[in-house]
């Protein structure tokens, strides 16, 4: 059986801060594409590069502000990354909410890094539930895995969304068995798996990648039913990077046009063929009737992890007032109503995501998940009220966010000083700076992180329907007829 | 000075069960008017008495479940009623919480004795605060006061909601001084106090009221600015209770036309003629700048409190679900549909709620209040999500809620069997259950429990513009500007 | 064959003003029950009597304002209220709605005729149709029909929401056939029909009752495929007339209590037992064929005729108007954004009910229906907008709505005093007024009127999801997908 | 005084077809910048002439659909281009929103000639009137001018919004004269205007552009209260095209990630440098006083054009009706509700547009105006529900509108053949066209054509403030006081 040391040699030095980071995504051979070219290096391609930097932010906060986003893992007997740490108390997902909202603040988009966290955290109760069951050694596996994890400090991501086909099939029923992930073969040292995965959430910008069934197998579905890690540069991974609204306004216009030009989100769809997995790394193999426990805990981890949006919220409730403060109209009573409104359904978000941290239950392992209606709840309003908070946000900031000329006419001798006459608003603010801001309007109402703040909103960690059906299933709807026959003189037996 | 010993004296046998709650109220001497008729005795009288019910379930599950509705209190040194009991860390508050969606889901109408809670809550830290900064002996009172209430297990109101005549002027600028509770004359024993309070929730169904100012004060309202606690039955007060639609049906029509007929809330104007206080019950009196934070605090607590119509909610999206049953059309997917959203929408109240409970901050006194954005939201949402619950029941339930013909006709020899005819449902339910049902829905939208369902979710604790302005108030918005500003690249000096 | 003459002997004069009318309803021998008992006079019971006055309007309109309330009629060659003519042209349409906004406007409620004139402008085309395929004689006799109702200037109503038991079921499935109305026997005098109809509008206070099918019928459902019109004290005919929340405010306390005092709504369950119909007023006996036309064209007809609830919106709008008026905050920029939010949702229905009649189109008899698409949605927008108009005007209002004192504790000496003194609002406004003001936002908001504004624009001419059945099939979704497909570049053919 | 003549000269062959307009608008000299360069042929510019071509579908329409796209003017007494057709009935404003609507059918976008459609029609009038009360001359040059541009056959843009500056000062009072477009100097030929406009729709694919005042003047205000026409390619004139959230992608990425290639909108701030305008094109001078009336005119025409939206509506929910096929879920039950969902509202926006043109009314001039309520509240629908419509969309679309993989991946050897194979949908669905239409739906959505659904929707016209201040302006609020104080009993005088 191969050893997994050697796929650990890379990390042997911790990665401690942002740059580190950073630097860490160097040099690797990965098979990466986006708009039909081979992307040799990530790192210093520059649609892609806003992206890393969002992920580096969740290493500069561990060194900012240590209490925010690191913890103490008994696993390694230190503190750690929270997005890391397997949460073992409430307080722990309170913490990672804080933190999650925080780096949306700093980033203004998708940080990425959230899927990986939700991943693990649901490995290690689902591992320990399997072994107790079936005597299995998953837990001890991925516990190993774990701690080099948190040890190194990588980033890992999560990858459960497979292509599905045609949806009113199963696995085994597709006519082609790899549009759900699976493993293809077996031998001594480990598994072999090949499929995709879609959407996937920081993808390029990750170490390793941890996959999962995307929803409940059957019994012939047991190829299709594993759980285990990869580095994401394993032989046999393609990765194709899916294009962003504006995604190339960085090259074609500068940072201006690009309105946050720093931050940015990633998804790809990564193509596994026949990529080996180490035994020590597989986490379940064959255990179909866990597939949808696997599920339910993470889509009830990562909806909560939508917290993020409130961070976003902030940024977008700020650039508003600042543009409205530009425009001169900061006092309008219409004004400040709808920057009210925007707060008031911001924070309803993050109440029903806050709620559902307090309210967590533990499982056997330890491990505590949040509570199930609560997170779906919120992930149902993180479905809506973005659409909101963004349409107040461009009502607020003027049609100018879609009529802008571009940061090279401000640059132009001849129309540039036209521009600096005719958009000046309020007295004393640089039209440029006003023009940035509607830039940072545009970006995350219309342009680049809208994709985050808006679809991603929408359809990630599930779509609207999808919560729909975890809420009938956990409203306890007999419990509440009961309460209503009770009052209303209705025999049980009856009526 | 006089002794409030005697103001204790009905009170030494200690009310233990709702029996002994509702044997408290009988003969009182209290002056009540309703429909233009004095009312002799409340306890007895049909429309009334529902509202005493539901206060009475808040001492029946102190004896049923005393884990959510009782509490170790350290100023008595044993466990008191949860309404009694002053919040000192957050558990105490989603305990509270809790306990009042409960008697939600038992009573679906209002249950009357939070303001009281709040009250003392918001007691027991501002006459810490005003003592600490004035040297007052306020607290030490306050504590007496409570731990009588608490030893003899007592109701308290909270009267605040003054009648405000001309609202843009101050309490001493109005023509009629006494539109604003005041203190007329101070001496040796105590303060007298006339003017008068409004919407006061279960006020005849109390043994005391603490009375507090509505709104800020200023310096030349001092005698404006006073707190204390009066027995109900104290000589000068007048007690008129408010109309609520349906409030007759009980009388006019039966236990069914009255849809619930057990349990319906109250509200009364309580006038105030020369009410002597003696001084240990006056808990402020003249300290004019505290009252804008004891409207601000109490307001944080009150507004959580509205989590108790997640518990009406439940009830309602109970009583919809069996009217589909009735109807055969459990199974429509739009009616499913509907379930869920209702059930959305609630839950979504309860996490606001929660979240603030759960995220209390400590006070000087050691008291905890809800945080006060979550809070704000929480209340806010109250003002809207019950008028769209009540909107999807009224769609479940059919037209039939507001087209049916009366008890007495279904009990009358000729047309009671066309009834019992033609509105059968679903095979196997009775139709006078179906009846019943759909009478519990009319109470809870259109009757007299969408009182307490909708109109008061809308105003109690202030109306929806109160919240908007405390929203702004804590909304950091500079913060946030700031956020923008740094991600779009604007210097703070010059945008 | 019998004559019909005998039937129209008791209107050989003609209704001509509001007071004829009333007139016209005392002494007629009815079986009418409500709250359990026998109604010998409707006229001058004290809860029915409000919705008299109501439907007495429509002939008080014509008097008033005959270019709005009457048209002429080709069939009598005169002008004839308008609520008898059928529409032969847009403008009739046009015509219609904006009388029936006034009425709203006059009324505050339900005026109960648009039933009936939907049920004959529906009868028009079908009985035409009818014959044009079948050769049968039921136009020519409708015909007759129609114009003495015309000359006698009656009320008709309409009759079409049969029980439906269990709703899984065609009629001849259910295990009692009553259950839909049907034609027991037939002879050569006329059929004889027994059932229910259920919500029936303005019931007992119209003169004749045209009975429909309330679904698409199968073959073997052609007893229960009939169309007639019966006189409102046929033999054979019960009428229970349904509870509306508050009905007994009017008795138990007073004009004010009441809200609107003058005016309110009706709707009943008739009883059909053996119930004679000539066969001079048969107008279709078994085409069962064309029951699924009749609803389609009543609900177009009727779906528009909601457009009466912006009348009511109007009053509701003034009424929260004069409150915040009374409060002293009429000038508050939330109060005039809330008062245009509820103006925009009321235009907003207004529109959609207007632009179908424009767009009416002819059908074989000549009559003209509102266009289907956008009158299916008028309807839509009327189960939703009121329930928000409804809550702004509570908002507005303020809490008093709920909480206020009856009237006769206003008139009574000891606390009436203390009522005016204390709910004293701006300078120079009576208190009394006030109050009654309120009581009408009572009344249409959870009080009696609240049944025509909120639940019966829910249901009346069928529930939500009937709209989205019919919007649905004239969506035409082929097209749009060929509009978005030859855009995206989408072969027909492949995609 | 400078002849006209000449300036008409390049016209004197009229454009007829699609083909004739797009050839017309090459070889003109005109200053236009695009991304900081000069734009040389803005025909043969990539990003630059989807928006020909969707302006050019103005002219393909009246030759395909006559009917529909053009109507017979008396002005040249033959039938002309509707766009150029001043509305003298009702008619005229339903056949011109039913064109609009077509027209969005079948670009998805802005076809940009509807403002210069509401600038000669506010013209017509209020030359009209200012001549009967000035006796100027305004109205006849006003005819000739249009006389010759019906004949011509021309694309009139309306160039209304000015740069505004402080927006808390008239224009005289502006620190910067220019920031309202003023005459700057008069002489015997003309008037010489300097300024600019900003947000002009389609400016660069027009032939001549009318100036008129973007608000109300006083009577300081003589200069800037200027109305005339001037062709787009006369001297002094700068054009700066704004850009466009993905406005590159059809360079960048290829027709396919363009979602759709072939049509656009397009916006420019225009700079007027001493623009000189003969008087015969100058058709008010100094009128200060019907500024006002100029910009409510000009709006309630415009608002109503908004219809447009709904026709980009049809092909939106058209397409997520085909991704829905293509996903394989079009039968689940939520998927339909919400097809249903979305038109219900674009055809909510489409009854309040019709209504307003149904109910227009005629002016001194003959011309007719849309009902002054009934468009704004129709806007005011545009400026919320296509944000909802659109959020729909995407919910049915599913994530992958924002993850996708480019085409020019799709075309690559290595990665193309994996994204055909794990893309895949229903069966017999090809990848291309399923990738097409998710383009499509992100393209208008989050992509170009958002521009016009959505921030246009909202801001064009007038932002939603604009449209509240003018609803309220028509709600009529004291007759609707008058209306509820008769019901609720309260006397005018008193209450």
């Amino acid at each position: 059986m191969r050893d997994t040391e050697e796929l650990w040699r890379d990390f042997a030095r911790p990665i401690r801060t942002a740059e580190d980071y950073i630097g860490s995504l160097r040099g690797r051979r990965m098979n990466i594409f986006f708009m039909g070219e081979h992307v040799s290096e990530p790192v210093d391609h520059p649609v892609i590069r806003p992206s890393i930097n969002a992920m580096a932010e969740t290493y500069r906060l561990a060194s900012e502000q240590p209490e925010l986003a690191t913890a103490h893992s008994d696993i390694v007997g230190s503190a750690v990354n929270r997005f890391l740490h397997i949460p073992i108390k409430p307080g722990d997902l309170v913490g990672k909410h804080e933190m999650q909202r925080e780096l949306g603040r700093r980033t203004g988009t998708c940080f990425q890094r959230c899927v990986g966290l939700d991943a693990i955290s649901t490995c290690h109760s689902i591992t320990f539930d399997i072994d107790a069951n079936t005597g299995t050694d998953y837990h001890h596996r991925f516990l190993s895995f774990l701690r080099r994890a948190q040890t190194a400090n990588v980033v890992i991501g999560g990858a459960m969304t497979d292509p599905k086909g045609d949806r009113s099939k199963p696995p085994h029923r597709q006519s082609e068995p790899d549009l759900f992930l699976r493993a293809v073969r077996r031998d001594d040292d480990g598994i072999y798996v090949s499929g995709a995965k879609m959407h996937q959430t920081g993808a390029v910008n990750s170490h390793w990648l941890i996959f999962m069934p995307t929803m409940r197998m059957t019994e012939a579905d047991r190829d299709w039913s594993v759980v285990g890690a990869v580095r994401v540069d394993a032989p046999g991974l393609t990765y194709i990077v899916g294009r962003q609204t504006n995604d190339t306004r960085i090259v074609d216009g500068g940072r201006m046009d690009a309105g946050n030009a720093q931050f940015a989100g990633q998804e790809a769809l990564i193509v596994f063929d026949n990529v080996f997995v180490p035994h020590q790394h597989v986490f379940m193999d064959g255990e179909w009737e866990y597939a949808s426990t696997i599920v339910e805990r993470f889509t009830t981890y990562h909806r909560s992890s939508y917290v993020c949006k409130t961070g976003l919220g902030d940024v977008l409730i700020g650039a508003a007032a600042t543009a409205a403060d530009h425009n001169g109209v900061s006092n309008a009573s219409h004004i400040k109503d709808k920057l009210v409104e925007m707060t008031h359904l911001n924070e309803t978000i993050y109440s029903s995501c806050m709620a559902g941290a307090h309210q967590a239950k533990p499982m056997a392992s330890g491990a505590y998940v949040n509570d199930e209606m609560l997170s779906n709840v919120a992930k149902h309003n993180v479905t809506r009220f973005p659409y909101e908070i963004a349409r107040l946000a461009q009502d607020i900031a003027g049609g100018l966010i879609v009529t802008m000329p571009s940061e090279k006419d401000l640059q132009n001798n001849e129309v540039g000083p036209l521009i600096r006459k005719f958009l000046q608003g309020r007295d004393g603010i640089e039209v440029i700076d006003r023009m940035r801001i509607l830039r940072l309007i545009e970006n995350m109402t219309i342009g680049r992180n809208a994709v985050g703040y808006l679809t991603e909103s929408l359809h990630g960690a599930g779509s609207p329907q999808a919560q729909r059906v975890q809420i009938t299933r956990a409203m306890k709807v007999e419990e509440k007829k009961s309460l209503a026959k009770k009052l209303a003189g209705v025999s049980e037996r009856t009526g």
